[in-house]
């Protein structure tokens, strides 16, 4: 566990579930740290001033990041740049900016150059959200354990990066740093892919045999929760990651097809050699 | 919450993770209710024994069959024909046996006959596994709450089949009543077909980008839990279901196909609305 955070002064942008549990964390594991938050709607601002969780809540870009040492962009990768450009001329030049978005290329393409021009960018991707999202959801134990990709470009100067590193650290976080293109290829197989799974196999079944979806249990219920997940955020994460994500869906068509060839005339040693191979992985997956 | 279960004398055939845990529920439900337990290893019974969950635990099938109202196969499917030939000469014939295959036309045409000569057979699909398996992994609560499908012919005379619907209740179970062939259809769906998907992705994301498991957070975790699940009972669960399974494998090819064709160029529209659709539909399964 680190020690309390290196930056004095947090200003995160958007209380939604990623921001409202930073704030929440920040509390927890570093009371001493000064956290403004901004939201585009009062009532959102309101409900963070009214449980405390910083020194000032605003809707004013202005005010939140103008002291700041670390601003942190938890919106939806799509509003990010027309708040890094509002948000740029108010930093102070040592002061530095992430982001947690799920797709990292196309924040470093296209936020990143707005805040550099006046301060530093450094990518995160906390991997710590669910199907659910919103203030109401956020909570302070929500990093806890959770892996957090840190992006560094080979040009990056390092001092930046570590800070950010040590950060998310401080809230719980086991830190990964890689490049933002290995970021989206990886995220694709383990993230993009699984939710895409998902909700094919809801519309499939929806569409095939509806009456079974009353039967489901858990394990239905595992296998597809990531699909209650919000449609438009999900939408644009498989727009930035598209051509990754087509491969990887790709891969898998693959891989049923087999499957399915498999179950044709039952290849029984082809198919306990497939399940039991998916049985040896999964199985170390619980102890990581 | 239905009463005390309506049968005097239960006998269990196969303490694992199903057997054990009715059991368990039995002395907690319908504690007056005389269980006896078979198993095939001198262990395994031992263990029940030491437990206390039966007034009788051993490996002599004529010992535990003799004086059951209600026998449970709680085998492996590929087992239970065998047991059921040694089992049915001791049957009293007013005698009802069951099981708890999770496929049910292999059982009805390779098992029920066999009872059926002496006794009477019903089947069931209690549908309370998970990816763990046996005796250390029963519990007494496994079965609250859980959907259990109670098997039907036409021609089946039917005061059995309640009375083995009646004993799934006294276990907390949520019953549905249907045919097996019914039966198999969905559950390929909502079971077999979620299980085929998440070894796939297991397997897909071994062999293109081993380094991205390393990344796996919840979501991943959720997507691919069933595959942990046993290899040996999972490969005869898709022998004896594999065309509905094949079937469903190529629906879901179809939907990931569609989607790969709207990420090229990227569909905004289409993807927004596949992934709404999945989400409403996943929203709703909250809630039953």
């Amino acid at each position: 566990m680190a020690s309390p955070s290196t930056f004095k002064r947090i200003a995160i942008f958007g209380p939604g579930l990623l921001g409202g549990s930073v704030a929440m964390a920040l509390r927890e594991m570093a009371p001493e740290t000064r956290v403004r938050v901004w939201g585009r709607r009062v009532e959102a601002v309101r409900t963070v001033a009214d449980r405390g969780l910083a020194e000032l809540a605003s809707t004013s870009v202005a005010e939140v990041a103008s002291e700041a040492d670390l601003a942190i962009l938890c919106l939806p990768v799509e509003h990010m740049a027309a708040l890094a450009a509002e948000l740029a001329v108010h930093l102070r030049p040592e002061a530095i900016v992430t982001d947690v978005g799920s797709v990292k290329r196309v924040v470093m393409d296209e936020v990143a150059p707005l805040v550099r021009e006046r301060a530093h960018f450094v990518g995160s991707h906390p991997m710590a959200g669910s199907e659910q999202a919103g203030f109401e959801a956020a909570r302070g134990d929500l990093f806890q354990g959770a892996i957090c990709i840190v992006t560094s470009e080979p040009e990056k100067r390092e001092p930046e990066v570590l800070a950010v590193e040590e950060f998310w650290k401080c809230l719980g976080c086991q830190v990964r740093r890689m490049t933002p293109d290995e970021h989206d290829a990886r995220v694709a197989w383990i993230s993009h892919l699984p939710h895409l799974l998902a909700a094919g196999l809801v519309n499939a079944v929806q569409e095939n045999a509806p009456e079974a979806l009353e039967l489901c249990g858990n394990g239905f219920r595992d296998t597809t929760r990531v699909a209650a997940g919000p449609a438009e955020m999900w939408t644009e994460i498989f727009r930035h990651n598209r051509e990754a994500l087509r491969d990887s869906a790709e891969a898998m068509i693959e891989k049923l097809r087999e499957f399915a060839t498999l179950l044709d005339g039952f290849d029984e040693a082809g198919v306990r050699a497939r399940l039991s191979a998916a049985r040896d992985v999964r199985d170390r997956l619980k102890k990581t």
